[in-house]
């Protein structure tokens, strides 16, 4: 499929627009309605053998983020935002594989035969792979949905901050991820009430390498 | 920053299109030139206190996509893309803070003694982490840069494919990685000789959680 010009540069503006903000307007409310739009488009990323291991904690409640930012080393951006959306990875999403799988078939994308081949394949994979294993393929999967997600805020005007810096041991205990839930980031999402800090990159040179690693 | 109608329409329609493309057009020939431009969009990802900590290892050369192929499970895509980008983490990246803090003092980002001590700190935080803790914010960083990739490339009217399918401890030793570089995915890219195959995604229900994880 080709794209056109235009595309090429509205969708270039959205990503070089997208800045991590650290300071939202507290009184800008998004509905559930736009979250689990946003939520939508971002889970259109792809992932290992479309197992979709990203979950979404979305945490919209003020008790729940005034309970989070001690969590999160007192960063005022998880009480100011609009919503905090904790990326999580599922160490067990392979349970969801009947229902991945059921769906291809019903919108016609697999015969049956070859879906429940697939599934069956999968799903002794998934439930065989060493923990360290699975718990990684569950973050790239995460991470990947996290990155679709902030570029569809920016281009609905929103902004957001993927926060790696929060206690993980006790965020876990605090939201009851258990054994399964891996916090792979916190998102702030909101209205920015002053602008992000650009950032310098690496020059491209730095971090490429042409058919050898030197 | 707001955004226009336009200009969100014109993302989303990228977004949508985005569709692993499993065969290419073998004589697509994508110059190192508009491969290190699309490698510098991606890189304006965000990453974990701004360490970048992706690297791209780009293979272009024929020999070495069929080098690759055996170590791929012979999936074709990886000798018939213009080129396969490998993801990588990388664990010492830690090693650059002194060039990215110095680009952000030199761009006028941060004043000096900000930026050193910025630096002193996530040096040592960095090389202090357990391996398994440093593994993972590396393979986040790829990532992020990985999805951002993915629909750049998109946007120029390439096609892509993320595959986890690979024989990682070959591929390591096939390509010198060493300890330092984790492989995160490797990235077919070029022009689809056919059109990728339409998937499902589960209902956002699935896998979203309001303020409770149950």
């Amino acid at each position: 499929m080709s794209t056109t010009a235009t595309q090429e540069q509205a969708f270039l503006e959205v990503i070089q627009s997208r800045r991590s903000v650290r300071q939202y307007d507290p009184h800008t409310v998004i509905s559930r309605e736009e979250l689990k739009e946003m939520l939508t488009l971002a889970a259109k990323a792809p992932s290992s053998a479309n197992m979709q291991l990203w979950r979404f904690l979305v945490i919209d409640s003020p008790e729940l983020k005034e309970k989070l930012l001690p969590i999160a080393n007192s960063q005022q951006q998880v009480v100011e935002a609009s919503a905090i959306i904790a990326i999580l990875g599922d160490v067990e999403g392979y349970r969801k594989a009947d229902r991945v799988f059921g769906q291809a078939i019903e919108a016609g994308y697999m015969p049956e035969d070859v879906a429940n081949s697939f599934k069956e394949r999968y799903v002794s994979l998934y439930s065989s792979l060493p923990s360290d294993r699975i718990r990684e393929v569950a973050v790239i999967d995460a991470s990947l949905a996290a990155m679709q997600l902030m570029l569809v805020a920016r281009a609905k005007g929103y902004d957001t901050v993927p926060m790696g810096g929060f206690d993980r041991e006790k965020f876990k205990e605090a939201f009851n991820l258990g054994e399964r839930y891996v916090p792979v980031m916190l998102l702030p999402i909101g209205k920015a009430a002053k602008p992000g800090h650009p950032t310098a990159r690496l020059p491209i040179e730095d971090v490429t390498f042409w058919n050898e690693v030197k």
